[in-house]
């Protein structure tokens, strides 16, 4: 979905895809498997990058860390060989390991060979720490849940409070899940980029965008103070662009450009992933030939990619606070969602420039 | 100098330094040669991190490389080591290997046994590209102009168009040399974190701040279009504060978020590198002692510091902007300052939105 | 144990500690938990930095990636922060994901502030693929397994094919666990730098130290053919001497000298990761204070350390080879020991530089 | 030439190519330019890496720093576009700026559009430091010799004290140039790998090879002690296979393992630094497609290109230790090649080892 009304920023000027998300580049799949009980609000989400046999047909991918504070699995891997070979799941931190042993088993399954004939298989779970609302000592991602996200993938998913994103905190408002995406003509062909984030990042007062200082409003009208940012955001990107693993990683280092241009900094705490791949040029696992032909895209249209990365990237980071729904912790204290916030805001104090932001994100007054 | 008025920004809450420049750190000095004739418009800035001799006591360094489209000397061997042992050069493209061979003679002059009896040196030369101003192909930098900068050096130097910053466009306005610094309180201690830029980046509809989208009326009011970023900046960054080659390679790494809030999103062509040293914990070339002490600062501190970076990165940005003056290119073309382009536009069609940037620059209404 | 004459080699002249293991580093523990059944022969090694508890007293830490393909997890938090904060737990690729699940219950157990009211932790478990001896499809590594090695360790440990080694092969001989360490005086002040080792990498022919080309003739005598690398080495580096992140890092890198000193070439498919960590200069999760003082040992003597690196890491491959025993795989078919190998060729056609080699081992003739 | 004979190692049995030069791979030239007076032992040494306009057609290039004590140029920006716009010139470290200069000059002339219509030009330089030998702190290097060097390139150059190998040490003996070639045949066709290596590290006692510790016999003989590294070896690997950046950055990583086989262990002032590049897939500078295809190699075939790697880069250091001749430096003391100090050790207590070591090497008993 992305947002309603085109973003309000100069940074790019292509139209979004048909839905205004990652599944808009053709291939690829989004599931989710929420969790949510009293104490638990987590879950898992799963990106399928292709349908056919991800371990037989690779995919050129880069890994870029912005801030390290994160412990994702497989990207070690994906910077060597510049390849991805499983789907992406996204999870809560300590629900990794599962993710893990899911994914190989997931993968295990669908190949017989793999630690038999043939290596072993590079599984990728990235993650966020969602114990601000989750109990996330209660480890209860099972494998079941992830089996669910993995099996569940399709072309119009929800975005916002669901699967990975159920407990998330985005600039001390609920985040979660967003996406967004764009097309880009290049040799008057039409292709996809797209991203996905899942959200948990930044302090209230750093929330600033369209030129409005919101976070700071909320904050002051709140009386919340600046927290310190113990979040993370993981970005996902893809394209069917002819992108090879360079390209992919320039690609990445551009997400912390939407990132922050929502407000924050990249704190000390916030663990800040970014991961591009490309459905074109697919690397074979088994190949008769040795030397083989591929497209490439020239280096001199990469500025487009680069606008479109910051645009789809920031554009998601808003569309997740807009689609998270208030939430309630574990320990029972409600987490507002940003439209929630607005509104108390705007009943107490009506603040017409905030009437401005909200027209320009297309959700109306907020009362 | 910096801006007239305190950063209008919610991302740090620190005052400025006494002079709101880079050599608020202490033993931090700046030297500008400038050259200014008809088709040259060049210079050189250079940076002394400390008055003592810097290759018997070296200062713990680190550089970050953001976007490598550049040509810059040193890196390599500060972030193996760690360590800064000259001082640093500022140049155009192509003086940087007059600069390397300058600041190897200032370095041999100082220093008896380099090359002799002990290893060799490390020169740092940092460069952007003025080809769209000076006639870079004449390479009229000469050794005698980095000496003049190198034995220039004072605390309170000029910014804009001066010195390294004599032909540097940004946001396709006049750029050049701009910087800032923030005091920051540790254990009851003042503390300095200064920033120096060299600005030659940004396409003009680019360029946003302070909720503002100045550059998108100005390219609109001049008719200009969309530039390919064919520029870079480089960031230099002091403090007094005791961090280590990590947390200094962990500052840099912000330095990138004080850039792209000024609109730009670093694009391909955009070589952007950051450097910073610490005056503290100097390092000697020559010990006799295999262990020592040094003070360090706990990790759980830095997010402060990662603020005072984004914000007088930022800030050095835009007084580049705001100190630069319209100058007339080898072709003759001119390329106007900041205010003289918003004086032209507000004269031409008044525009109240830009008056309110204006007042918050403290520079007044533009006519 | 290492091996039983000091290593036949002049990179190194320093003496190795009392055990000539990892152990001799103060506080570092090692436990293992191995699995042998018919099909199964994998394991759990556990190694504990120090007896403290590791969450509260970090210690500085580096990782290094000399060959990406590989699985571990938890290296680019270390490198981010400069620290490592739980045990290493080495097993199976396909045993990572319950590794880390074990690894944060047991963190979880230590420490109830853990994802309550402080962040989450991260996790090290490093892993090389045994599926040439192990049914890895099996999964059969259990959180329990990692428990008990975690809760098993000691400082005299067994090396070869026990806990994570039980089922890896080095040089198509069997391999697994190694170990050494090294002694080395800094004013006056004697300090210990030991390695581990878990070793599964190399094509037989290639195998030749101590000027003797055993692989080649191994191979020839065996009639086996050079295989593709599907192997890794995974190499973890203790030391009680003030080594900072930066210098851990350089520790790393000289890893990959001490492993191709026996032949090999980093393959394609071999994943080499190098972790390094220090046991002086703790750092405090919770601190009270902002600025501390740490020792540091000047760059000018870390030539000894790179050397007693070489060392350490060179005779822990080897000490895994020569204690690693005979062992059937899971198809039956029997990956013979480097002594019953050489012994097999010995008998058959005696050769005299063998028995050379054989020599400097100091494991007397074969026969 | 390399060695006489075939290097007597296991790693790689593919035959060199028809000079067992750089060379061989088509279209690569080098040149020198060789300074020798009392005090000065210089000079400067550039590949062309094709013979057409390297800066319209780019090469696929990428660098690594295995050890960064050094001061080369240009390494950022290859490593950012993937790509080599320049011939590579070699010199000593403090040569580096003139030959910034020189190219830079040498480029310009070459192209009207460069800095003018177009962007600047990435020079690339890189260094050791001969002040051993050479009286350094002259800073002899001029302009014109970097112009003598370029254009003075052909497929039959001379290796050992000559052009930037002039003053050079190699394990305290006489190092210099070196080069070696390998025939790899992929699909049928027959394909070069070649590298030339800058020799100027090492110890003494350390240096040795095919089983033989030649190194420390000499040391014993002539009583020299283990010197601290501080020289640095330089290689550059070049290719007609067409391998993409990624895949070049892994083939310079494998230039480690052909160093330290000579018994070397990367010391901390050893500056060792690898370059790559592919004369195959061309890269426009001026493109009018965004689109276009290239061959690529199968991953599965690199662990042959990994072993001709090491393979040349081994032979490539004792080449540079057979080719060079005893000298003089600039204080009068005899810097011994490896063939006289040989010779007289032998003359005065031969040593049986030693003869089949100089048998091995093809050059006949050293008496």
């Amino acid at each position: 979905m992305g947002l309603i009304k085109p973003l309000y920023d100069d940074i790019c000027d292509m139209p979004s895809g048909t839905n205004n998300l990652i599944t808009d580049v053709p291939g690829v799949t989004v599931g989710h498997c929420t969790i949510r009980t009293e104490t638990l609000k987590t879950g898992v989400t799963a990106i399928l990058p292709q349908q056919d046999n991800l371990f037989l047909h690779k995919l050129p991918a880069a890994a870029h860390v912005i801030n390290g504070f994160g412990k994702s699995t497989g990207l070690i891997q994906i910077n060597e060989l510049g390849s991805l070979e499983t789907p992406i799941v996204l999870t809560n931190t300590f629900g990794v390991g599962t993710g893990f042993n899911a994914l190989v088993k997931y993968m295990l399954n669908q190949n017989k060979d793999i630690g038999d004939t043939t290596g072993t298989v590079n599984p990728v779970v990235m993650e966020c720490n969602d114990g601000r609302i989750n109990d996330i000592r209660a480890m209860a991602i099972t494998e079941d849940h992830v089996q669910r996200a993995l099996t569940g993938t399709k072309t119009n998913f929800a975005e916002g409070a669901v699967g990975a994103g159920t407990g998330m905190c985005c600039y001390q408002l609920k985040g979660g899940v967003g996406s967004a995406s764009r097309q880009i003509v290049v040799d008057d062909k039409t292709f996809m980029l797209g991203a996905l984030v899942l959200s948990n990042f930044g302090s209230l007062p750093d929330l600033e965008f369209y030129g409005c200082r919101i976070g700071s409003k909320l904050a002051t009208f709140a009386q919340s103070e600046k927290a310190s940012e113990k979040g993370s955001i993981i970005v996902i990107i893809a394209t069917d662009l002819p992108l090879d693993h360079r390209q992919l990683t320039r690609i990445c280092k551009r997400a912390s450009v939407g990132i922050t241009r929502t407000g924050a900094f990249i704190g000390n705490g916030s663990g800040e992933i970014a991961l591009a791949f490309s459905t074109a040029n697919r690397i074979a696992h088994y190949s008769d030939r040795q030397l083989s032909t591929k497209t490439t895209i020239s280096e001199n249209q990469i500025d487009r990619l680069f606008r479109a990365t910051v645009s789809v990237v920031k554009e998601s980071v808003l569309s997740s606070l807009l689609h998270a729904e208030t939430t309630i912790d574990h320990t029972g204290h409600s987490h507002q969602s940003f439209m929630d916030a607005v509104r108390d805001m705007q009943k107490a104090q009506p603040d017409p420039e905030v009437d401005v932001l909200l027209e320009h994100l297309g959700v109306g007054k907020a009362i």
